[in-house]
């Protein structure tokens, strides 16, 4: 096919966004210098977290679906779009560390992390280090928010159609922060104040699937009616996409997911699949998952007993369907894109890779 | 004078500004309302404390700095982008009330000390009703530097001037987070390494200087000579500015102020007036000082000892020449931009109520 040139897989999109978002880092430490050598240590520490992991499927989106409308396209002219909504994301992470008291991101030091040991030699008050530490993590943070706007300004196209993205930017930016709050006040309501799928919706959906998939296809030119459609398919790819995080966190291989399958269990994360539970348990296995779910105390034996009763009250099998039925509802939508079909083959791949994945 | 309708004085301006604030938090609300009702009480909080203080001088600056320089300027076209200074600024103070851990801003309490009592029914421990109220703080700053840009993009002008003042904006908070991060810093290295000069360049100067009059000014078509005047201009205003703040920290009347004298004796901050003193003083006063300097213990008598001790060092009078030599500057640079005698004379009116104001 002559036009494969226009596809790229997800690791030659990792590998463009890292060396964009290295160069992007080394600019701003030139920049940072005059300030201080101190900013620039901020700066290296943001680079060295953002690289260190991370699948680029946001970036991974917008390039795609650029590339699936636009007449001429070139990965130049949309890379600062798609490095934006890395950078969007990065910034995400690094306030949502703080909020659940994390110090691990990609298998190392977060900011804050990085900073206890930057200031364990210069702060004797472990409280004060501490907090000092939160405060580098809110201004990198900081930083990154604002330059996601800038680096989206960079975009080499009508200064219009740039404006259009940027407020796609800033409306997913007003749903994360919307479901980062909710999430944050779940535990204080009683159980079904607010839903799981709630803060799916508006904490994963919005600002990783609708966002980065919108402003591909804004930037390329493409018609309302598209975006209307992709709009909808981000969305159930979104949720879906939460729904197998949610199964992988109590059922994954850890060694492939990198996190453990304990964790949410022990500390009562109500997902999807416990909210499933609930309505499709009976009164004695409700009892018994309670007893054992978000307990600190609970044994190995007792973990795997959570697992079966999530099984045996086919809660699991329920959730399963319903990422089938998201998926299908998915499928059907990219058939009606009015794109090439090699570009419904990638976005195919990429339903298959969102919902289907095992890490 | 007939062009006298095109100039706003600051009390025109910050009411303007408040019934945009207040439309801008009621529209966020109406958006916020499908996602949760409780994150239109994050709203709520954000609207109650960014109207309950601020003189505005920020979106001052950018509508004089437009009305100075365009054709046929408008008031309604310019709005939106002294807003978007506005809500920069607030972002910055909410994080920055984190990062210095305070619960009170204008007098009221800020955004951690609002969810402090709307958390108090809902949550029974006390560090994590702190930090869940710490959490809500970082979100409205997140959203609150998002929608400062946001803000900019909706300005009615040649979306090429947009996105060159929007890039005013990043840079803005480029240097504002630099500071920041000194000034979180200054505490753990010697005496002299981040001076406070350095600080009230980056944390002061240029966002709350540099970026609202060159952003007007670039808005309005200027030339780049002019920008680069104002630049200077905002400079030395920036720092004047600063310098008058640390006397008024110190010798102001906290009556007309809002803040007590004896804080920054007490917390040992290293203003600009301290390291004059440092400069001037002869050791035996240096000894004395030092003492009673950040030290939570001293009487009030021995704070008052400290004030006459900047005086007798000569360290008030080195400042107020310093502001002197500062405004002559910048008197100098005004009579040389390109506008109206009458906007020369809100510009030398800007610099009295910034470097001669005593409150």
């Amino acid at each position: 096919m002559e036009s494969s040139v226009s596809l790229l897989d997800q690791t030659a999109v990792k590998e463009l966004v890292d060396t964009h978002i290295r160069y992007y880092c080394e600019e701003r430490k030139n920049q940072a210098k005059p300030i201080g050598e101190r900013y620039v240590v901020l700066w290296d520490a943001i680079q060295s977290l953002v690289l260190a992991g991370g699948k680029r499927l946001r970036p991974y989106m917008v390039v795609n679906t650029y590339f699936a409308y636009a007449k001429n396209p070139d990965i130049t002219t949309i890379l600062p779009a798609a490095v934006a909504q890395e950078l969007l994301h990065a910034a995400m992470l690094m306030h949502d560390d703080i909020i659940d008291k994390d110090l691990i991101r990609y298998g190392v030091k977060n900011i804050a992390g990085q900073y206890r040991d930057i200031y364990a030699p210069l702060i004797n008050d472990e409280q004060e280090k501490n907090h000092l530490s939160l405060s580098a993590a809110i201004l990198a943070g900081d930083m990154l928010l604002s330059d996601a706007h800038r680096l989206l300004k960079s975009v080499n196209l009508p200064a219009e159609l740039v404006i259009q993205a940027d407020e796609i930017l800033s409306n997913g930016i007003f749903e994360v922060i919307g479901g980062e709050l909710l999430d944050s006040e779940v535990a204080m309501y009683p159980v079904g104040t607010i839903t799981a799928e709630t803060i799916a919706k508006y904490k994963t959906a919005s600002y990783s699937f609708v966002s980065p998939l919108t402003m591909g296809a804004v930037l390329a030119g493409a018609s309302e009616k598209e975006i209307h459609l992709l709009t909808q398919l981000s969305e159930h790819l979104g949720i879906g996409y939460q729904l197998r995080d949610d199964i992988l966190g109590m059922f994954g291989d850890s060694a492939k997911t990198g996190k453990s399958t304990s964790t949410d269990i022990i500390e009562g994360k109500r997902t999807m699949l416990v909210e499933a539970f609930d309505r499709l348990a009976n009164p004695v296995q409700k009892q018994r998952f309670y007893e054992l779910f978000h307990n600190p105390k609970a044994s190995i034996a007792e973990l795997q007993e959570v697992r079966t009763l999530i099984e045996t009250a086919g809660a699991k099998a329920d959730i399963e369907r319903t990422i089938f039925e998201l998926e299908d509802k998915a499928f059907i939508i990219v058939d009606q894109l009015a794109i090439s079909e090699e570009h419904k083959q990638a976005f195919y791949e990429l339903l298959r890779t969102s919902l289907k994945r095992d890490i």
